[in-house]
């Protein structure tokens, strides 16, 4: 038995968890960190199988890897021309896996 | 020295803390998930020595193992007869024992 | 490779994150526990590797270990003469090290 552990931005946390529901992974998401921080992470704790490990950790690279977008930069009424798309880095996903002597649920 | 990942539901973490604190288990609670989730869940980090790991495993599965409940629904004025009681499943803990290399208190 | 799991004082939490920076050290910073309550903590994950644990360990010791502060009881404008200031003890920082089987980042 693994556990891994993995932080994702928060962005990404909705589809990665859909992602493991329809995978049939048991994954628990722990909280965001500070309210009104926007670059909040959420971490997922998943107990799997050594066997599951690899198609976890690819489910979350699939879902949360980080990426090049174009944002559209906050539109201001002020009367100048509209601002151009910005690339941004978004997404990006960190991972450990550590032995699990027990694993139990009650 | 272990680590207990403990995640239980939120309705049952402060008796599960006041468990810990009866047996001089220092457990360290971590946040809820997400403010308005109701079925928000709370993780415990308790590090203990190999050979208390089953009482600890113990303790949590007294206070927070999943449970049928009665629960009374929302009451609302309309007229209509008092519904009926509700079984729900309540509680519910999973619980990951992990070896640790070094533990410090400073 | 190695996850270092610190537990610190919501206080010393920033001093610490920063710190980090300052020397390269990777750390994700999970929430602080219930909005409401000041006695709060963070959650730090390091992963590391092994030859750099003990270095992590000493910058948490720095930042955040128990120590004894003096602090102004709040003033309340009774008329009475000034309170004394209180000993208290601030900080403190719990740490767990567990050996990590795989490590990636996406
Ligand atoms: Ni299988
Ligand atoms: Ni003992
Ligand atoms: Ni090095």
């Amino acid at each position: 038995m693994k556990l891994v552990i993995a932080i994702v931005q928060k962005d990404d946390a909705n589809k990665l968890q859909r992602a493991f529901v329809k995978n049939n992974i048991r994954a628990t998401k722990l909280a965001t960190t500070g309210g009104f921080l926007s670059e909040g992470n959420v971490t997922f704790l998943i107990g799997t199988e050594e066997e599951h490990v690899e198609d976890v950790l690819t489910i979350i690279k699939e879902k949360s890897q980080a990426r090049e977008e174009y944002v559209q930069p906050n539109l201001i009424p002020t009367g100048m021309e509209l601002n151009q798309p910005v690339q941004v880095t978004v997404g990006g996903a960190t991972c450990f896996v550590v032995n699990v002597d027990e694993f139990r649920r009650f």
